[in-house]
């Protein structure tokens, strides 16, 4: 009988082209069915509660694979952790989903993470875990000016030209500023994203940070409902997917 | 006219053989005075705080460096990141030093921590930063064994065979062992540590963690003076230089 496994994964996304298979190069997507394949012989289609883009990370990204091969949680885990090595993903976490659960279409929040070191010298130990942005910013305004982008709106001003949703209307939940020294963390939470939506609403907080933007400018951004109103993409590798909820 | 200027240097420390020049790598120091010496052609001798083994990371170690050349801080700081590139250390900050100092003999304080990741599953993002341990561990009885090993001892039994130091008489100011979910923290502080002392005095905690150990087994290692009474060497991955006080 088939089972549906509900993996939670960790990664570092800095080596891989994104989560999901693509021509050009190694894929999280294609390391963990491989890795299915290695261990039990079976050819799995692994789906995912985030699409994360070549360089982002995860600390809880959550996947479903469907296995005929009966196996215990715990073994399951262990298993495609080792035949993962030394690629840096990790299964935290392998358990059989609840009836009609789906990884990306049971999703009811993500939260995500974006990390900005905000120095002069380079990074030495965070290199390629954070953004790097030497100009000051003010932490306070960009928390002040991301709660306009709270609730229910087109988002089209922040989505990726390539994005394939739908509709570009989605309601955030979270969008936190918080400084502590000379990091700044920004929380966004919603049931969905638009493609690239978190790196380029970062991209346009950040010009608020350097006074380059007044706060309500991100509001001005917002109602243009044009890509190019808004500020650019923040780079991928200070972004985390932290936890999916179901 | 020389001045002797205090560096504050963050690094990774897994590319390198350690702080200390050595003939079978490229250590720390060597990679610093070649920056130097590519920025302004002297021939320096670095100094540092702690001299810190292979693998061993810094946020905070503190070296001195003297200089003919005029220069302002800021300029020295980014012209030394220029020419470190692209190895990772980072010149946080560059400052004259006060009168009389010397950035080993004057330091009054060290301050390092130790981290464990207390899980099962392997290190995607951590790995080469934090000590991955399986077993689950008790950081309440690691934290009030470690009690044990505060104030003025001789710590003969937490002291590398190599261990240069004229005495093994040391005094310890903290030792905090702190759980956040999976991550187990110890924070060490003292005027000044014998080689290896962090590192023996965490391998010996963790067996107090895992259970093989009684809390009072720690007090007994330390009374010993020998170092076979005491625990393994936690590895160097898990440990960093965050602080030195003058």
């Amino acid at each position: 009988m088939t089972v549906r496994w509900k993996l939670t994964l960790e990664y570092d996304g800095g080596g891989f082209v994104g989560w999901q298979r693509q021509a050009n190069g190694l894929s999280v997507q294609q390391a963990l069915e491989e890795a299915v394949e290695r261990f039990c012989g079976e050819s799995v289609a692994a789906a995912a509660a985030g699409r994360t883009d070549a360089g982002v990370h995860a600390l809880g990204q959550v996947a479903q694979i469907d296995l005929d091969r009966e196996v215990a949680a715990g073994t399951l885990r262990d298993a495609l952790n080792f035949h993962l090595r030394p690629l840096p993903v990790s299964v935290l976490s392998a358990e059989p989903a609840p009836e009609g659960f789906h990884a990306r279409f049971s999703a009811v929040q993500r939260r995500y993470r974006y990390r900005i070191v905000n120095r002069r010298a380079p990074l030495a130990l965070d290199a390629g875990r954070a953004w790097r942005v030497t100009q000051p910013l003010d932490a306070q305004a960009m928390h002040r000016a991301a709660q306009a982008l709270l609730g229910r709106h087109d988002f089209t001003s922040f989505r990726a030209s390539l994005c394939q949703a739908a509709s570009p209307v989605k309601t955030l939940d979270v969008l936190e500023v918080t400084r502590h020294g000379e990091e700044i963390a920004i929380r966004a939470e919603a049931r969905s994203f638009l493609h690239h939506q978190v790196r380029n609403m970062v991209g346009s907080l950040k010009l608020v940070g350097e006074g380059r933007w007044a706060e309500a400018d991100i509001l001005r951004a917002l109602e243009a409902r044009d890509r190019t109103a808004a500020g650019p993409t923040a780079p991928a590798h200070g972004l985390y997917l932290v936890e999916v909820r179901y």
